[in-house]
């Protein structure tokens, strides 16, 4: 694919690295495009209870926005067959449907067993003693988020392009700039308005089901079997079970986002349990009749894939052409797909801090930025996805083999975990609820291996090398951890302050006023003071020398020759003669002048060999390095 | 122009700012690139002098190998007219070379005057009193020495293309990646042995010579007036003056490079100036002819520009077809090209040392790197003639209209120098001296007029702006330094070290073994020493409270709390409360300890938000910084 240099993605990247550096040194351009900082008590003002309803719109987009990929993924499977296959996205389409009425009641359960939220990690955390298991589960919850944002909004530029098919040679770097746009919304965090949310959710949802609605009406008009209609149940030449398999699981990508509502019980208005049990109901009732309408619609206008047309634009095309209701089809398509990306926004942020807070992952993912989001998350959310739209293109196809492998897992180990509760808890009707997680679980299960199998060669096998590799970074990162608290841990009552002999080493190029304020503020602090000159040839040295004496030697001088014109050399000698010499004081101290220009562009006209010099010694040496700035006047 | 994604010029560019950067950082890798460090004495042990016919050769690759490109970027100019104009290239080559034979005896003159070697820049500051007229010569020359490393490589690779077009659509990258073999080189810094330099300039000189005697000896043969002979003194339609004047100008750019000898002259041995004037004759004879022979041959084969095959690869075509000599010819013409470059690496750095030094230029470019090059300026060189590459895709035509201004900036600014010379020094023969420079300098006016006027709209004006943009620049370093050292200067009788109340704040983050070890250091210094916490939260800060008090209070803790989650903020609030205080302290001095992990990747474990403190309480306020480093063990 041929790019124009300036739309280059990965131009597009540098620029944005350019724009988060310049966010996070210039403030004020950081208040324009973030926003006020807010103090941490705003935190707990957010919360609004929402009725069932409105917060079953807030939290579909993930799973329902999938309707408009996951029946195209699976057929785009079997596309090499010619059209023979159209039909079989009919049984395809209705074992989707099955496996999600399975999925939802047994995430049912889980929201009966944990009221308060609990996503796939932190039911694997209550019910397995090992913490790898839910590692396993947090690992591929934050993978799949990261795939949730690449393959989302992929599919939203790519149903866009069908429309607009001008745009779809910049397919990625729209993708990419999508990203940062929600990248930059979520910075600013308008969690506050969560209902915002509801009405695209809610718009496509109408799209969907007056496409679906004006289908059943014209097929009333007009037969439903119509001279657009494939045979149904013709074998098609080579198909194989194996190829059934790869195009069920491809198509299982409409489950994705199923979580949701499991992880966001608190959100919902008391009883919030019964409410969220009846949003899991309507949710997959919703899903699944969308799915089977929509299917049954490809199926009747013999809908077949084609890279440059979404099925989902072909059959809005089929039923209204290029008018403007087909133009709204589309861009409801694309935005409900951005807000499935910006759902996981919140998700990824809010997961990775709470494994950081278990010290699996660095604590930097805990902090809170100024709009009281997980900032540094939302960052890192955003570099990985960005990258895996620019390595596959922004094409969904090749993303949703990565995608579902992480989908299942955690399903499996939530199920898994949720079997292993109920037999530990038990409560009423406890084997009913047992029996059905175990159905889950073994349904998921099975379809990891189908995934994992079929799916192996396409790309599956990244995401089954990268979960271990991660697992093993957040085992690395806890261990690294806990020495490091076993190493600072101190005893109160034996580890007190005691003064040490300190020698103070003041680091000087001549004799003018920083050196002046320099070594009164060596002679200040009451320790042995030696001032050091590094010269590059005898006669510097010497004329040092006679300076120094000129100015009444304030304290003892030594001069260092440097051979090679640079001062690290002679410094670590000099440090090491310091450390073999009997009565060596305990500590080094060394006081480096800086200068600080009041111009930015003026750094460039003083030296910084100061500054590389303190990062060495700092890294290589047990000394201590204080810097006295000298803030120029001009 | 389409490039691959992995060639692409911004991409290479990014490659090499990662090797740089790797080369700054891992000594290793650098050690391996650049060789081992050298002393300074060892600069000094390197000079041999020269015989003059090798020091020619050495220093003649800059002009000499002008000739492949000048009679071209000359034709370049009148070939929308159509083939009559073929018959022009001989007079534009007669008045080039009665230009350089004016050129040659002026600078015979400076070679005279100044013995030592001087430069443009030389001559102007010791002739002129204003500072501006030589830093007129020296930014002239600076920019030249760019655009000679970008015309030069250009056109070398443009002579390669000539012969293999499958890489021409590479130019841009092959010409950076070219630019940083030479970088490479030259930080090695190979001049021990410049007369390695020698041979290949002989072998391009024997090469033309070979060149065109076949030449002759053919028409010796076939008759000097030849089928492809175009017809002479045809007026072409639409030809003005202003195109013969243009064709003229671009024909110059076949001069530049003709100030190296007089900037050398100590590299000659003894009788040095008597042997350098022996050169300049012997080079202007040399290439005087060849550009005359050349040309001829060009005109009889009516060889016309294209821009897929340069001139000089067409002829060498029509007298010996793709064979091994035609080959010898075309990577000699990129040899000597790339040599031609490569003496820019000396020249830049020097010149910019010197300006440097003179304080118009950052002091950075006066220090010698480990290989006693100026590398500082060879990386700006590297980096600036890269960007100009980049940004006119390596077509030589289009970067020489910037060339020629320089060029005949700095001629004029030394010939009217050196009229001011004699007529203040006199000496023997000094009228006949001064008005060969007066000839020279009235010569090179007008063609910088000519040059500017008719090249302006094609790239002229971008140096017609950058030349005085400089020149502010140097004046305004100038000032700065000026400044600087005023600001700087004590008077040692009256302005003696004297002691301070100074009061040192140790920020912690909690009670263990580094904040031991800080608290340690500040109270062996006998200042006051308070502990400060910064608290995110009502709880947080009692509890810090309540184990400092558990620790016995080694000395007295001050507890801020942070609305914003930030350190900043209550620390700035804290210290103005400091400031306005009664019986405030000379100095404030903030303690920060910071852990020095063992393995690189460590780093993103620790939160680093206290180096972002230090960095901008330096910048921002009048306080001493200390860094209490605590190496990790694990």
């Amino acid at each position: 694919m041929v790019h124009s240099h300036l739309l280059h993605p990965l131009l597009v990247i540098a620029a944005v690295v350019a724009i988060l550096f310049a966010i996070s040194n210039f403030s004020s351009l950081k208040r324009i495009i973030i926003g006020r900082p807010m103090r941490t008590k705003e935190l707990y003002a957010k919360h609004n209870k929402l009725f069932w309803f409105m917060a079953l719109l807030v939290l579909a987009a993930d799973l329902y926005s999938s309707v408009a990929y996951g029946p195209e993924a699976g057929m785009t499977e079997l596309a090499s067959l010619g059209s023979d296959v159209k039909w079989l996205i009919l049984p395809i389409t209705i074992a989707t449907v099955i496996l999600l009425g399975i999925l939802i009641a047994s995430y049912i359960m889980g929201v009966m067993a944990y009221p308060n939220g609990g996503g796939a990690y932190t039911i694997a955390k209550e019910n397995f003693d090992k913490p790898w298991v839910s590692l396993i589960a947090s690992s591929a919850l934050l993978v799949d988020y990261v795939l949730t944002v690449a393959v989302s909004v992929s599919a939203g530029v790519q149903a866009v392009a069908s429309a607009y098919p001008v745009i779809a040679p910049h397919a990625t770097t729209i993708s990419v700039l999508c990203v940062i746009v929600i990248l930059i919304v979520n910075l600013r965090g308008i969690s506050e308005s969560a209902t915002v949310f509801a009405w695209p959710t809610l718009f496509f949802m109408i799209c969907m089901g007056i496409l679906i609605l004006t289908g059943i009406s014209d097929q009333f008009q007009h037969g439903f079997v119509q001279p657009s209609t494939p045979p149904f149940g013709v074998m098609p030449k080579g198909l194989t079970t194996l190829l059934i398999l790869k195009a069920f699981s491809a198509a299982c990508s409409s489950l994705t986002g199923i979580e949701t509502i499991s992880n966001s019980v608190p959100v919902f208005r008391d009883p919030a349990t019964k409410n969220a049990v009846k949003a899991y109901i309507a949710l997959g009732l919703i899903t699944g009749a969308t799915l089977l309408g929509y299917s049954y619609e490809l199926y009747v206008k013999g809908i077949s894939v084609n890279p440059q047309n979404t099925m989902l634009s072909q059959l809005a095309g089929v039923y209204f052409g290029h008018s403007i209701v087909y133009q709204i089809m589309i861009w409801s398509t694309f935005i409900v797909l951005i807000l499935a990306a910006n759902s996981t926004f919140t998700g990824f942020p809010q997961l990775a801090a709470l494994v950081a807070s278990d010290g699996f992952l660095p604590r930097a993912l805990t902090v809170r930025g100024d709009r009281l989001g997980y900032s540094n998350g939302m960052l890192i959310l955003t570099a990985l996805a960005s990258l895996l739209i620019i390595g596959f293109e922004a094409r969904t196809e090749a993303l949703i083999p990565l995608y579902s492998i992480g989908v299942f897992v955690s399903f499996t180990i939530a199920q898994i975990g949720l079997v292993r509760r109920w037999i530990r808890v038990k409560g009423s009707y406890w084997k009913v609820k047992m029996s059905m997680n175990a159905i889950g679980a073994l349904t998921t299960i099975s379809v990891l291996i189908v995934v994992a199998s079929t799916k192996f060669t396409e790309g599956a096998w990244i995401v089954l090398i990268v979960l271990p590799a991660i697992i093993f970074g957040c085992l690395g990162i806890k261990r690294h951890y806990n020495q490091v608290a076993n190493e600072l841990r101190i005893d109160f009552e034996t580890h007190k302050p005691s003064s040490h002999h300190i020698l103070t080493i003041v680091l000087i190029s001549g004799i003018h006023r920083v050196v002046l304020n320099t070594i009164s503020f060596a002679q200040s602090l009451n320790t042995d003071v030696v001032a050091v000159y590094v010269g590059f040839n005898e006669q510097d040295i010497e004329r040092m020398e006679q300076k120094w004496e000129d100015w009444g030697s304030p304290c003892r001088l030594i001069t260092l020759k440097s051979e090679y014109r640079s001062l690290l050399g002679p410094i670590t000698r000099f440090l090491k003669r310091m450390e073999t010499k009997e009565g060596r004081p305990d500590h080094v101290h060394i006081i480096i002048p800086q200068f600080i220009p009041r111009k930015w562009w003026h750094y460039f006209l003083h030296n910084q060999s100061a500054l590389l010099l303190r990062a060495w010694l700092l890294r290589n040496k047990d000394v201590v390095i204080t810097t006295v700035p000298y803030h120029l006047q001009k």
